[in-house]
């Protein structure tokens, strides 16, 4: 950040005299590339990338610079008991209700810059010009960097957004560990947040929850739009697929009496990528872990197991595609001489975003000549978790060639800018 | 073998006296059951099977206690300079003429008492009855514990019956090492065999090559038989297939815009499952190892690496079915927007059996009422490298199940039993 200069902003209003005070160096800039830059570097790894995990050392340091940087500039700054870090600009006439709006602090090993910090710096920039330009808002705002979503050190996702809205607790983390053997619990501890201190940080003074997001896809690139207004986030459905077979000899063993195991599973994973693609286009389904047993080239496989992932905005056609593609592995698996075991282990429910929020981004995009389109969300968000309590509403941005959860990851600084442009407005409308 | 007590039996053939020392336990038992149970316990591990790898400590225990078994039956043994040991039987009117037999003393990692050992056994205990019932034979006939032929510990196969015809020697392996980094020629040295003193051990004195073997498949236990007399074994191609993809998200990439190297890979290999049933009934085609990367659930596969092992004794249906498989690979390719690349790693040629032997093995059994039956061996075999240079003649019995390479492998006494029977009959029409 280099030295900091401040101007500070005042206000009156009301009656009441207020103070801003604002990064000018980073105000005149208006520079959202250089701050997603800034944020990266807590956690930037060797290959260029960002590893930030919940409750490491980069993860404190990023979430203590931040809560400088919003008090520096003029946002009273704190964290709830789990490491929430909220940068609070008061409102003037219903203080109590917040309009809220940010995103997720952490990254998955080895990600990119903009998953995340992109809107939170979008977010903060975006209530430092309002400030700056309308003064204190009616209702609150308040920008946060929630302190975990992707679910990459321990195994669940979502830790803040679900504290706040009161579907986690403790309880829920009481024998979580990482793949290190230290305790969720034990991890909070040591990064400040004693698990002692605990009572649930659920919030209702939320008013609706605004985040901006690269869009992690190439929906927005390939239609040349620079901005996203999601009306849903997919659900999705986890399963393991076991598939058993016997191990036999690749020489001795005549075709018709094999009990192949990777034969059944290819022959599963070519039946269900076609109906996927016939089914709807907003359909996906992908099976991206598979491992073999006992994986020798001259033996065949006894047992093959596989991810299968499967992603909709409407439930009845996930169950409906599920029925589809398992009657047809039951079929095969009889056919094949193999057996089939399907486990499911995530459910999550498709989320509506809010339609009047939506309609009201669409309007000011086409105002501003900023080329917007409606669309789905296929990967999850913490607007998903928001979105089953309170109002949502979801921006995307592009991300070039589609590309996230990688170094790789990148968005132009124009398209940046144009989100940034255009969550201002939102939060103008919401909260003015 | 506890105690060992021996009888003298005296021939008198020729004018010439020979003492041929046999055990009488064992030869009363006439057990080949025991003598593989008592093989098996060198090299036995804790899951009950045997891991008896080339040059290490159970293998040369193993070949010593052979050796002597040999010598204390009568059966003057030696080993040549790369560790096969034989154990001979003189021939009488020309005894520069060998009828060799035998089989492999190497067990792959955790396998079972009968690969191989059965086979070195079933010669010694045929020849020793021969030499009891008929005396010294016209031929000599040597029973051969060949050093390897796994290749489970060093990265290649048949280093025994490949030095013995002269297709390999020692450049073969001068930069060969084990998993451990033990170079090949220093296992040999501290197995006794110092590379100093190699020797080319071709042998040109071989009349024919006969062997016993385990099934290592259903075919026999399937039809009910009790012997199989092997008219081919098959060729072997193994290929690597290398399909590269794209890795993205699972939720964010539609359908059809999906670079997937799974869905590829199993589209391929439900086509060549499908194409080797339909082809001919002795071909066969198994993909036994699959690799995914980065093979996490809700990404992509960028890329599956697997491998591909094709078999039939009959090398124009190999090209024939390879071509097709490639070309629809390649096509596949170019439809599902993957790369593949395919590389050839073993090449080995269907090898034919001497039919004139096999002939007669078929016309013994009958006369000794065993069920036998011709078959081809899908399973590579020392009698495939001596039956490029020598007559060579291969015999089976069943294995339960169809089970090899485990501590599950198991052949029934009595068809053991019936092995050696017509292996006596056949050595004994080769050689006296």
């Amino acid at each position: 950040m280099g030295s900091t200069i401040y101007c500070h902003v005042i206000y009156h209003e009301a009656g009441e005299t207020m103070v801003i005070q604002v990064n000018a160096e980073l105000m005149n800039k208006r520079s959202a590339e250089a701050l997603v830059e800034w944020l990266g570097s807590f956690g930037r790894t060797g290959k260029g990338g960002v590893t930030r995990l919940l409750y490491t050392k980069s993860w404190k340091e990023a979430q203590q610079a931040l809560k400088n940087l919003m008090e520096e500039n003029g946002l009273p700054a704190y964290y709830d008991c789990i490491g929430n870090l909220f940068g609070r600009l008061q409102g003037t006439e219903t203080p109590g209700r917040t309009i809220l709006t940010g995103s997720h602090i952490d990254t998955v090993i080895e990600g990119g810059k903009y998953d995340g910090a992109y809107g939170i710096i979008a977010s903060f920039i975006a209530v430092l010009r309002l400030a700056e330009k309308y003064g204190p808002p009616k209702k609150s705002i308040e920008v946060v960097s929630l302190c975990e979503e992707e679910g990459s050190r321990f195994p669940l996702t979502f830790w803040g957004s679900r504290n706040i809205t009161g579907s986690y607790d403790l309880d829920c983390v009481k024998d979580v560990k990482d793949s290190d053997g230290m305790s969720f619990m034990e991890a909070m501890k040591e990064a400040g947040f004693n698990p002692q201190d605990y009572s649930p940080p659920i919030r209702n003074d939320i008013d609706s929850f605004v985040e901006i997001h690269i869009e992690q896809g190439m929906t927005l690139e390939r239609n040349g739009k620079q901005l996203g207004v999601v009306s849903h986030i997919s659900g999705q459905r986890r399963y393991t697929v076991l598939i058993k077979g016997e191990s036999n000899h690749a020489g001795t063993t005549p075709m018709p009496y094999r009990k192949d195991a990777l034969t059944t599973a290819a022959r599963f994973i070519t039946f269900l990528t076609e109906q996927a693609g016939e089914t709807d286009p907003h359909l996906v389904a992908t099976v991206g872990r598979l491992t073999v047993r006992p994986n020798v080239s001259n033996v065949i496989a006894g047992e093959v197991e596989f991810t299968l992932d499967i992603r909709h905005h409407q439930e009845p056609v996930i169950d409906s595609f599920c029925h589809t593609i398992f009657k047809e592995l039951k079929q095969l698996s009889v056919n094949m001489n193999t057996e089939a075991f399907v486990s499911l282990w995530m459910d999550a429910k498709p989320v509506k975003m809010d339609s009047g929020i939506g309609q009201l981004a669409m309007e000011l995009s086409l105002e501003k000549s900023i080329l917007c389109q409606k669309m789905i969300s296929g990967a999850g968000h913490d607007s998903q978790i928001f979105g089953q309590k309170y109002p949502a509403c979801l921006l995307f941005v592009p991300s070039q060639g589609g590309i996230s959860h990688s170094p790789e990851e990148f968005t132009k600084s124009n398209d940046l800018e144009a989100g940034i442009d255009l969550l201002t407005d939102v939060l103008h409308k919401l909260a003015y």
